[in-house]
């Protein structure tokens, strides 16, 4: 039995960060119904699979909306507004990431829903938070790595700012929700009450950044873009060419150093002052750098992370993604996830959790659904008839 | 009262990963200690706060370790797995981080201690799982970004691939475990029984791309290095430089476009046919680019935040991470902790969690603590009186 069986969870998020989140209390069980206007979760009408997008399953929908029930509602409308709320009668979770203020606006704030149910425990994720000077500002995950200090310490050493190439600000903000509901979950067996949890982008990026944090806090210490190179310094703990495919070495002990040197005979160098502490290793970097940089234009990245395997020193590939995804521990991880559409049998794939449980572990319920496929089903588990849902969707509420 | 108050937590973990989980933990509520070699974790020993630091509280250590209690044990002696098996008959958690098999070796793997309490939680973190061709092979955040595909999609269109210039890899697995353990103490709630879980910070990188996973196996899209450009190459969603310091627009819409041209005094820019849509604007990237880049020197980038704050266009300042923590909204979150250390009166810093509770939310317990600063207490609690305490000193066991 997953954790989270039985638990019901009302969903008003889109595009990413939200959609990480509830798509993780789906995998550990709970029941999830996706809450979209009448056009969808923008994401749907992304690229993709070409006969999945034109139905509304594009790439990135299909990634973050595994396992959930999906309803349209018009939420301006005052029926629509009536089935929200007896939806909210009936589950132990609503998620929500529109940007603070909107769903006051809409009548769904956290005060009104939790006044129908006590037991609700509300989340909303939104940029900086549901109060301060910037609580309303637009967030999006370029703004977030900006602000966060995250570009500041990423990059070459004399070039500008960079962003990470993935959407990090989302998929940590997604991940501390999944956790803050988790523990209120906890919480509210202790306490019999529900809660409300406010998780913001913006600070959910500087916790990633604790290391950082905790030099600058506690030392005084700014860090600066230092490429590659790792934190402590050592010209071996960088990345490198080869003849084929690039190599990150995390060469950073006496005896790593020396066990390297003899992997790439250059034994000579192991009697070399300037090698003999880390301190002189620091001190002759760019000598170092070289020397380790020419032997390794001798072979590929997979030739010399066999050699390096056997001599006993960190290293790894600095691989792609699909390069990634085919590592036989990741295969053997079962992270990538396939499920069939039963409409066009075509595949569609998402990952895994990225921990795994003795038993009752993460796994999706089902696969991605198209707009509004259970609108039916949960009308009806609320009572409506056919002939009301046909008045609905006529009438445009659904 | 906060989720986890009365839980208690068995914390063998060190440097990043396992002890940003396990102070998750203890910031919900939950008692966490600390075992620690005679030596104590190594980031005990790195800069900081030079008074606290020769204590033993260097900036990395303090950040990650509030509101723990620490024990030193020599996990070797024979005395000393005997107290670490009579804790673990006490508690609900452990958490480890050592290389797959180091527990198992020490005697204290997940099916020797659930034998004791069947009710426990364990979760191993490592760099690639518990088993698999790759299982015991060392992990470092370089490593792993390397691996993980993060690196390929991170850097100069021409450059390099690049690291995130912090320990993103550590920290997103400290979220997963964190997440792992809530959700299986709410599945013990339901199960009456124990979980091992076992979280691969290689999974837990490659979850944090998912957006750019779900481009690969979705829709066979290899994402490429773009620098700061945005997923949609809209030329006005990328980083410039200003008069001084970097500033990232985030302008992906025809309306936002004719905004910001307005705000940036190039009206004419409205009427011309390479910005009438996104396909105009990204078939005309270098001019649009060149245009904006000439405006923005004009001025610093917080008069151009105040300025296109204004106009209503989505941008921020690239800030590096005391930029980043002094501003009005992070303040205002009250992301920074500050704790006073009892024995110097100094300040030690560190961040909370990235969510806020409306009640009975995270809070650090205690400051961090020196090493093995609860050793008696704790092992009075186990029932050992004064003498046998100070003959396990004298034995260094403790």
């Amino acid at each position: 039995m997953r954790p989270f069986e039985g638990v019901r969870v009302l969903d008003f998020t889109q595009v990413v960060s939200g959609p990480y989140c509830t798509q993780f209390l789906g995998l550990l069980g709970a029941e999830v119904i996706k809450v979209e206007s009448r056009d969808g979760d923008n994401v749907r009408w992304g690229a993709g699979d070409p006969e999945l997008s034109k139905d509304g399953l594009g790439a990135t929908y299909v990634m973050f909306n595994m396992g959930k029930k999906s309803i349209t509602l018009d939420l301006k409308d005052p029926e629509a507004k009536h089935i929200v709320m007896q939806l909210a009668r009936t589950v132990d979770v609503v998620v929500e990431n529109f940007r603070a203020g909107v769903m006051q606006r809409l009548g769904f704030d956290h005060k009104t829903l939790r006044a129908e149910n006590p037991r609700l425990i509300y989340c909303s994720i939104s940029g900086f938070g549901q109060s301060g000077p910037d609580s309303k500002a637009p967030a999006f995950d370029g703004n977030i790595q900006a602000m966060s200090g995250m570009m500041a310490v990423t990059g070459e050493v004399d070039g500008p700012p960079m962003r990470a190439g993935y959407s990090v600000g989302d998929t940590s903000t997604g991940l501390n929700a999944a956790l803050a509901i988790s523990a209120a979950l906890y919480q509210r067996v202790q306490t019999g009450t529900g809660q409300f949890i406010d998780v913001a982008m913006l600070d959910s990026a500087i916790s990633l950044l604790s290391q950082t944090a905790g030099g600058w806090l506690n030392g005084r210490n700014v860090q600066k873009r230092r490429a590659n190179l790792s934190i402590n310094f050592e010209p071996t703990a960088d990345a490198f060419d080869t003849a084929e495919g690039g190599l990150l070495l995390a060469i950073m002990r006496d005896e790593h150093v020396r066990l390297l040197m003899t992997a790439l005979g250059l034994d000579e160098l192991n009697d070399d002052p300037r090698l003999a502490t880390r301190k002189d290793r620091v001190a002759n970097a760019a000598f170092i750098r070289g020397k380790v940089q020419a032997e390794l234009m001798k072979a590929g990245g997979a030739e010399w992370k066999r050699r390096l395997d056997k001599a006993g020193v960190p290293c790894a590939q600095i691989l792609d993604l699909p390069e990634a995804l085919s590592q036989p521990q990741v295969q053997h991880r079962g992270l990538v996830l396939e499920m069939k559409d039963e409409k066009t049998g075509h595949a569609m794939h998402s990952l895994n959790a990225a921990f795994q449980y003795e038993h009752g572990g993460p796994a999706p319920s089902f696969p991605p659904q198209r707009l509004g496929a259970q609108n039916d089903e949960i009308l009806k588990s609320l009572g409506y008839g056919d002939a009301q849902i046909a008045d609905l969707k006529k009438r445009e509420v659904i």
